[in-house]
């Protein structure tokens, strides 16, 4: 084997970038900014100046780097065609054929940023010693990442994972970003939790920590005052924690994970949420799959770029 | 590769056996009864006599079968090991190891009987040149079988597929089998028909074809009379349905397969049942999933012999 792997992560402001040693170890990680005019067009060629650029600095030769795994927030079919990534400004990119085309043909793939944080997570970080797993991630949405044996869910249309997506309340009215009602990105993502509290601040009277938070409320601050006891406050973690297990559960009776990770923004709130959303898992998870662990992610912001690099590197 | 492939689907009452070529021909099937005394403990040699006995006939010697696939209605891991099949009175059973044992030590894996149904309809059936499917299996109870390319999706503790404990009503207070409230078994299985058949016969006085049936009720009469128009059946019809399609859109956004089968006895109500389910499927699926097609298994009966037969094939 080869002795390094690099992990890209595309987002709508950084692209994060690793370089690793094969056995998972980080050598250098950086960021450059995404240049999203002309619908994104500079981005890959951007990525390609930049590792190139690191190549040279650290004497590694193409010859001696296994590949290429690239994050996107997107569909991405056959590990390399990507079906938009609209805070990109992508439409349809063939985008392993050319960045590998930019990269001394280094070979690339592409997976779903999602899917390639719970597969960091599963090569270095709370997953590790698992095959098969489930990560969702709370953002500003609600992504996931489904690992089967090892090996990322990528799904036909190359939506495997888009577990934010799940309806969790059939008789929602509000619609989600996608034109979808009730989906569990509306109440257990950083925007749903916000506008949960919005809701229960707005229908009930009773007194709240909230209402004395300068505006605008932030997912952080529910529960900040929850965690200070605040009754309104305690009943939107509540509510999302429902929606979450209820879903994780619903999750487990389709792909049935070893383990379950709770990663992005909203899982700094720690131990308060996964208590939470694991009480709920418990009671609406099939019985066999009821003892699947909750945990939280540990790897931050590089789960993605982490995962990326596995994606190149054998099972 | 050998000549042939043996599928076993052992039921509650008989035992499905079917000899194939490793092409799929079916060569002969056949069943024996299911001996459910001391908790099922003939079953297995039961299997290899007949077996035996059928090999003698067709001059099949063990070193020309590839092996022995078995599907069982229970949880299995590792292809071998089933963790309780209540139906058949069985705990813990290391079946692979024993039908090997008792048959002249041919290769033998085990799977859930859902999952053997749809790798059966991929193989032979409903869903041939497709790599990636979810099958719902709707009969007195609601299994699911789920195949990722081409492999059956068996889950870390045997449970993957088991949309029939999906949570569709959280607020049902009437229990599942299982113990939980408001699964999808409790809608969209023949006898959850039943129960929404003979809540609505209850709760409204409209006059219904439904009333003039003599008791006990069935899921067919309900179709029957739905197809002739009956209002207070087609609430029925409508109402499984829905759930059936907001389940399959939420394991859509898990797995997001390229084509989705409808099995099962209840599944001979026709194109009045995958209408009505492709309809509410494309109404709470995620966009990229949402075409993906729904259609009527095919092989009945001999999905279970040819799914567990493919078992054993190399993929």
């Amino acid at each position: 084997m080869k002795s390094y792997a690099i992990g890209v992560d595309v987002g709508g402001t950084t692209v994060k970038i690793g370089l690793f040693q094969v056995d998972g170890q980080l050598i250098q990680k950086w960021e450059i900014s995404t240049d999203k005019r002309e619908g994104g067009s500079r981005v890959l060629s951007d990525i390609a100046a930049s590792l190139k650029e690191k190549m040279r600095e650290h004497q590694i030769s193409p010859d001696d780097v296994e590949g290429v795994g690239i994050g996107v927030p997107g569909a991405v079919q056959d590990f390399s065609l990507v079906h938009g990534a609209v805070n990109i400004g992508w439409g349809e990119v063939r985008i392993s054929d050319i960045l590998s085309g930019l990269l001394y043909e280094i070979p690339v793939r592409a997976a779903n940023d999602a899917n390639c944080a719970a597969l960091g997570e599963m090569w270095m970080g709370g997953a590790r010693g698992y095959q098969t797993l489930v990560m969702a991630t709370l953002g500003t949405g609600v992504g996931g990442g489904i690992v089967i044996d090892g090996k990322v869910l990528e799904g036909a249309f190359g939506a495997a994972g888009e577990i934010g997506h799940i309806c969790v309340e059939p008789l929602e009215e509000k619609a989600c970003g996608c034109g979808g009602h009730g989906h569990l990105e509306q109440y257990a993502s950083a925007t749903g939790i916000v506008r949960l509290a919005a809701e229960i601040l707005e229908q009930k009277t009773a007194p709240s920590l909230m209402r004395d938070i300068q505006e605008p409320l932030n997912a952080k601050e529910v529960f900040h005052c929850a965690k200070r006891g605040d009754d309104l406050a305690l009943q939107v973690v509540d509510r999302a924690s429902r929606y979450l297990g209820r879903a994780l559960a619903a999750i487990s009776c389709v792909v049935d994970p070893q383990i379950i990770l709770i990663g992005g923004g909203v899982s700094k709130a720690g131990s308060m949420l996964t208590d939470a959303v694991t009480a709920y898992y418990r009671q609406y998870a099939f019985f066999a799959s009821r003892s699947a662990p909750i945990r939280l992610a540990v790897l931050g912001n590089d789960a993605g770029i982490c995962g990326a690099a596995r994606l190149v590197l054998p099972d």
